[in-house]
């Protein structure tokens, strides 16, 4: 029985990381070639995929997958990457 | 250990049922008290809670806690539901 909830804990911490590194490579992507970071569409995309994380990131809390500390610091590391992307990008221009 | 892998079965349907529910409710009162469903607030709204869900019924798919077809019938339970809310909304008015 541990095991078994070890296993679903450990896949959901790799499916959620894998989520913040698409999230992270998405708005690279946009950023080397789309819009700039001040545009409107770049920051909805943004909102909109922080918050489809977030959801993600509550639910597996909510299932006892992954403690609410370790939720909050999965966010907010993936913000201080975005933040040094977004910093990055507009040292460029 | 297949015991607790029901439970989080079992937790995560459940978990993702609550949402659904959750957000008939916010629909309802809404249009009860807010906004028409003309409104793109309303419609907003709407988007951005159908995302939610939907992130985590992928979420719990892609851990194996809930078959594919059962989180699209979860979906289109809820937007069946919503576009009846919908009708009489419309026809009250």
């Amino acid at each position: 029985m541990a095991e078994e909830k070890m296993n679903h804990r450990d896949e959901a911490v790799i499916v959620l990381k894998e989520d913040a590194k698409r999230i992270l490579q998405l708005i690279k992507v946009q950023m080397d070639n789309l819009t700039l970071p001040q545009c409107p569409a770049y920051e909805e995309v943004l909102d909109t995929q922080m918050y489809g994380l977030s959801r993600e990131i509550n639910f597996a809390v909510r299932l006892g997958l992954i403690e609410q500390e370790e939720g909050k610091k999965l966010l907010q590391t993936l913000e201080k990457e975005l933040s040094t992307l977004h910093e990055l990008s507009m040292n460029k221009q």
